[in-house]
């Protein structure tokens, strides 16, 4: 029987735990990775203006969680390529894997076949691939007015703008559907969106100039899955229903099915989340808009923050095996 | 038939061309490469300084050396070794291999570890061997009483002592020499000295506490490779014959064999070199204090400058294959 083809679309840590644990089944699924080339803040952001290379951090992502860790230095180069700088003039915040990637891309000439090396080289089950090749930025226009360019500026705007929603995100200048990202998306077997910061990780692959006409033509089935909590400055007050509109927003048809998470989060953690007006994402479905399935989909590790961390949403995390199990299920694999 | 023994000791460009000639006999040769400790410039002197990491320059030198060239990924992981940044805030100048080391020792724990796994990972013909695990620096007096400290600042004190010689050469504080040095120094079939900068890349090894004794007891043939132009500051109106002297000195034997260039160069770059006040190293010997071959060793390929060679000793190389194969003749293997 041939594999099913699975593509997950987003860029940062929520895509790297649905990848991590989609690749223990990488037996019986053909795995695409769609991600955002929108970062333009720390690490990537420094090496995207200072070598004009497109941001690769979202890559590396997606690189490491479909690694493969058979031996000791299969494991080894997993590491390496999650190592961060924590010290070093110029080096300090610098991914090690990163670097790895710009200095691939120097000696191949191209960040595609610096990506194709890099997956050799890292044993990667699946295929990792640019939503776009093109080199743009984020554009969000505030619902006040207020307009906010470049991803990590988005990020921050929760500082000034911590209540305001964004109306329109865009691309600046256009950027266009990779070829391969059409083809994995088009063909698809399961569409997955997310988890994701809903802007900058989700919608950024969306806006991108085709990708709502290779959805529109796939046969695949469309799943969300929806953050566990919402974000300062991007989805305050919004919650699972709220998420999907603005999806269906963008590229034209709502998901067949959306995940949202219904495990509870102790009073401490909420009012850690409180203090920066965030709150869980809950399922406020209404009948015929789409499907949503709402399951405990919370991981029970302890996230340790290192020191690069400094938001409290990192505190908690999706399960990568509950959420893959959850897809296989959908799948029918 | 068991394979011969070969140590070749080092640390630069120099150790770099003859081991890439000998790991052509990788199957004939046990090779292990003992590489200097002494590094303080550029990339390696800043790894140095901000991590607290012993000097890893030349150690990367004789990896990539030694390093496979299988198939097109085996050549890739090289030529990420051989990479230098020549752009980036702080990542200027910074060779790849060394931040490679650097990031695998940081999650290893400790520098050996860290060259254990990227020998295989580059799939190196042989053994790279720190002469010592200490972390000292060069000191130098000269003749005329200047005392200079560090390898970057005597490579650079020419320009102050261009026509000085080196009176004494010792490392501060002691450093003992590695028990995996001792036992390749000890074992050996052959001992290559050279070539490379007479005091900061082959005596830099020689003055590490241990080194005499174990050169002193080894059965190996003793070899010495000399550089095919003097350096100022460092090695001006000397010859093979001064050369030897300076080894004897420190390590209480001459070579059993020294050999010498005796390719003619142009008068174009003869002239070049005068302007550095450097000349060819040539035959001097004198019956009884060694045994002198005279032979055409160099490279006959153009050595392009990149951005980071600033020297015109850059211009002329030995040449790998020929150096390697006159090393095979007198080993008799």
């Amino acid at each position: 029987m041939s594999k099913k083809s699975i593509v997950v679309i987003g860029g940062g840590t929520g895509t790297h735990t649905v990848l991590r644990g989609l690749r223990k089944f990488a037996d019986q699924l053909d795995i695409a990775a769609v991600v955002s080339m929108a970062d333009s803040g720390g690490s990537t952001g420094r090496l995207r203006d200072e070598f004009g290379l497109l941001p690769i951090g979202d890559i590396r992502n997606a690189l490491t969680a479909l690694a493969a860790e058979g031996d000791q230095y299969d494991s080894l180069m997993r590491q390496l390529f999650l190592y961060r700088f924590n010290r070093g003039t110029g080096l300090e915040g610098h991914n090690f894997g990163n670097l790895f990637l710009t200095a691939l891309t120097d000696i191949l000439g191209d960040e595609v076949s610096a990506i194709d090396a890099a997956s050799h080289l890292l044993k990667v089950a699946g295929r990792v691939i640019p939503v776009t090749t093109d080199n743009s930025h984020l554009v969000a226009i505030y619902e006040d007015g207020t307009i906010v360019e470049g991803e990590d500026n988005i990020d921050e705007s929760s500082d000034f703008l911590h209540l305001a929603h964004i109306k329109t995100l865009t691309l600046t200048p256009e950027s266009f559907l990779s070829a391969a990202a059409e083809a994995a998306i088009v063909n698809a077997d399961m569409i997955v969106l997310g988890p994701g910061d809903l802007y900058t990780s989700v919608l950024s692959n969306c806006i991108v100039t085709g990708f709502r006409e290779a959805i529109l033509s796939s046969k695949g089935i469309l799943v969300y899955v929806s953050n566990l909590m919402t974000r300062r400055g991007q989805t305050i007050g919004m919650h699972a229903l709220e998420h999907i509109k603005e999806i269906e927003k963008y590229i034209g048809r709502a998901p067949d099915m959306a995940l949202v998470n219904n495990s509870n989060f102790s009073d401490e953690l909420l009012s850690r989340y409180d203090e920066e007006g965030a709150h869980p994402v809950l399922n406020n479905c209404v009948d015929g808009v789409c499907t949503i399935q709402s399951l405990p989909l919370v991981s029970e590790e302890v996230v340790v923050l290192t020191s690069g961390d400094k938001l409290k949403r990192s505190l908690i995390r999706h399960d990568s095996d509950k959420l893959a199990n959850e897809l296989m299920k959908i799948l029918g694999a």
